[in-house]
Parts: C-alpha cells; structure tokens; sequence
C-alpha cells in the first residue's frame, strides 16, 4: 500500500512527491505527463525562483526530470475514481486498482464542465471507465466521447461488445482515423453532445442537429471534474475546499495548488503542496 | 516611492521580489545578504522543484542570481524600523529614509529572543541603531552588543561622542580586534548582558559577574526582533500574525515565509510570498 498517491503530475504534484520521499514516504504520482498541463504552452516563465527565464515546456521537463533523478514513479494515465476502503482508499487507474493510505489531489486548474444531465445521470448510465462498466452495456447502443487518441483503444472495445456505438470527439483531428474503419461505429464529425437525457436512467443524447437514443454515455475525458473523483468531496466555487492544512472534508485526503484556488502560479503550487503533504506524513505518522 | 519594500533577502523575499517584478512594480529588497540565511549551511536539500541535490549555498546564490539577472534591486543592510507615513511607510535603513507603499516582511525564522528589560525599556535607553540615536548619548557611559565585525564602525562611533563604551558581542571571535583599541572603550570577554536595568529609563546592565551602570544600551543584532520592526504588529507564539492574504493587522503590510510559522521549508516560503505580493500588488491597484 502506497503512504502517498498523488493525483496529477503537474507543480504541485511534483513538490508534494519530492518532499514525501525526502520524508521517506514511498509515493507515486498519477498523471497525464507534462503535456495536458497549460503551462506548457507558456512562452516564458520568470517568477519561480531558481529557473530564471523558461519556458513553460522546458520548466515542466526540468521538473519532470528533478523528480525522476528523485527516483519517484509517475505512473501515465488516469485515476478515475477513488473510493474510501477500510484505512486508506482504492485508486481506480484505467482498471487497476491501486491501494494508498493518503491521497494528494494535485489536478490543475478546474477545467471541466459537465453536459446538462451529466450530473443527475452519473451511476445511471453516465460512465468515466469503459474497461469497468463497458459489460454493462453489452448489445446495447452507447456514446462516446473522447479528447485524446489514447482513448481509441476503448471506443475498439465497446464496439467488440455493444451494439452500435456513436463516437464524438473533441477535436476534428481525431475524425477519420483508420482504426475507426469498425462496422458498428459512427463517427459525429462536428456534433457535439449539447445534452444528456433520461430519467431513471440514461435514454439519448441530444446533439447540434440530431437526437440519438443510446443506453448509456461514456465520457472519456483527459481530466475528470474534482466532484466526480472522490464521491462527497466539497467543492466550493470551482474549487476544492480546504483548510490551512490542505485537508480536504475527507480525512486522509489532501488538495493543493491550482485546483484549491487561484492565483494560478508556480510558486504558489508547489508551496501548497509541501504544506499539505507534510500534514499528510503527520497523518501517516499517528 | 517604491511600490513594494521586501524586508528579508531569503526564498521569501527573492520570489516575492520576482513576482513584482513580473507584474511592473517597483521593487527593493533590503537584506543582509544570503550568508546570514540559516538555509546557507545547509548540506543538500532536494525538495525544490527544479533545483535538484543543491547545497543551502549553491541554492541561494542560484536565487540571487535569478533576482540580479531580472535588474532587481537588493541593498545590503538592516532595516531597523517602519514607520506609518501618510498613505505609506517610511523605512530606517542604516538611517537612510525610504519610503515605500507596501511592504513585506519576509526576515525569516525568529531568533531573537528579547533580553529581560528591553521590552519595557525601548525608547527609554535602548537603541537598534547607532548612527540614529548616538547623539542622545553624547558624554554618557553606553552598553553596546553586536553580532558582526560589520557594526564595529558603530562601536567607533559611539567612542567618539560617549564618555565610555562597554562592548558585548556575541562570540569571542570578536575580542581583540584592533579597531578596539580605543581608550574608553572596555571590552567585556565572556561577559553577557542578562537583563537591563531602568524604571523611567536605563540606568544599567547586569553582566554574568558585574553590574554596570549605563544610560543607553546599544543592541546591533543582525536582525531585529519583528514585533520591534512596527509598531504594533501583531505576534502570535512567535509568528507574525497573518490572514489568508498573507495581511498583517496593519494594512499594506504583509509578511510571508518562515516568519509567519512553521514548516520552515523553501517552497511553502516562497509560495507564499508570490501571494503576498499579489495580494499587496491588488492592495496598490485599488
């Protein structure tokens, strides 16, 4: 079992897993590597003390690499969910279950926002995992929707079990990719799903100029809204509410940098960050 | 006038100083250079992003490199006192005036601890700077302590206009030094001030062997205990009180790193710093 999972792979996450191993924690930080983070397209980067004039790629790489010469695993991928389990928590990473005693939410700047329907619909046939719940939709007809072409290996395994699938993408980069040639599964082009429909359960979606009854949506996104991460965490204004000490309202789980509040800036995430993880070993620690 | 006066050249300071830069303030920082940073005898520390394995040494030169490379100003020297001046403040600094709009207490960890007496007495005999209250002595016997072979020029000073002169200093490394060979100046080993003595004002110090009368006490720290740097700052167990802001109970005021509590570590300080100075940068915009 993990002392320390840390959930995103930009600032923050990479100070808190530095000062968890200083501390010798054993930590792992999850995360979509250094290109999802908006930093990288900074042009150039100079208050963060120590790395004079950088752009944001080349300070996100001297970071990345600071903490693997720290020899900290990053695992590349998504946590989906994370459920509380007897001391600790379950990490749900793209169907690998992961165990950890202390969660460090470190995801960004909040990016994500739900589809009307998305959130009265979750559980009901909204899905965040096609590996984990794509079974429960065999022969039926489901979307799609993806923002990356790591996602194509899931619209390829819902269209081995599901009846017909409709795949909407993010960008028109993504349409016409040759692995798409699939029977059963049909390409949106531009539309986009505007809503999500159903009662008791998922029963269509609603796009530019078509509605299409389906059994259940899968959103693949790159990041997963905070809310839908940990079932209760408290949000407040987009942000995830925390105290001095980074605890969130759930014991045992931290949140730092961007995804607590602005300003949105370097110094200020990785300093966060070290406060919350040294609450965190104070936790361990009793 | 300057826009932010950063008072403390550590992490804090420095990155607080680059984020005004950033954001087109005018900025100082008044420091006694980084030699006086605990952070400076430090072995290796390897929990700041970017900066892997450096020595406390290597790392603060690194930051005073970056602060030198972006044209910000750094004067070397103490700021003894900060008086509220109209809509600003005016700052003693080896008994230059400047006068700033903002200001940001960034002096690091406490370490001065008050000797029994001075409290009460300041402003009634006890003195932070020489070159500003020596004349109020002239032709009297004075105590005087330093921490520095850089305030013998005030010892000299002081024995030209007083009628006597009992040197402390902190380590013997000091004795003996032959600036000192002056005719009324008494050098006093070992010995320690343990308490000063006065009701309406100072009429002595008691030593580890003798009791001396004296009408002043002269003490030259390194740096000045913060709740004597303004007026009216409020402390709480040590640390400077400060809001979520980073604010101080007196306002344009702001102090951040080390001096605001505990963990005494590089990111935390300089994390919080870059939301000092945005905060006060907010402050000066409105």
């Amino acid at each position: 079992m993990i002392d320390v999972a840390i959930i995103g792979c930009g600032p923050a996450g990479m100070s808190a897993a530095l000062t968890a191993k200083a501390r010798n924690k054993s930590v792992v930080i999850f995360g979509n590597g250094i290109l999802g983070n908006y930093l990288y397209k900074a042009e150039q980067i100079d208050n963060y003390l120590g790395c004079p004039k950088m752009s944001g790629e080349n300070m996100l790489q001297t970071f990345l690499d600071h903490v693997k010469s720290s020899e900290i695993e990053v695992k590349e991928g998504m946590v989906s969910e994370i459920f509380p389990m007897g001391e600790g928590f379950t990490l749900n990473f793209s169907n690998e279950f992961i165990s950890a005693k202390t969660v460090i939410i470190t995801t960004g700047m909040p990016k994500v926002k739900s589809i009307p329907g998305e959130d009265r619909l979750i559980g009901k046939g909204i899905s965040y995992c096609a590996t984990c719940d794509g079974m429960l939709y065999k022969n039926k007809d489901v979307a799609i929707y993806i923002e990356s072409e790591k996602e194509i290996e899931d619209v390829r395994f819902l269209s081995e079990i599901c009846h017909k699938v409709y795949l909407f993408t993010k960008t028109e980069r993504l349409i016409g990719l040759k692995v798409l040639e699939l029977a059963n599964v049909e390409i949106m082009g531009r539309e986009k799903i505007r809503e999500i429909q159903g009662d008791e359960a998922v029963s269509g979606v609603i796009g530019n100029t078509r509605e299409i009854p389906v059994q259940a949506v899968f959103l693949m996104r790159e990041s997963i809204a905070m809310d839908k991460l940990i079932k209760g965490l408290k949000i407040t204004s987009k942000h995830i509410k925390v105290n001095k000490k980074f605890e969130t309202n759930i014991k045992g789980v931290y949140a730092a940098g961007d995804c607590v509040g602005k300003p949105y800036q370097v110094a200020k995430a990785t300093g966060e960050a070290q406060v919350a993880v040294l609450n965190a070993i104070a936790y361990l620690d009793k």
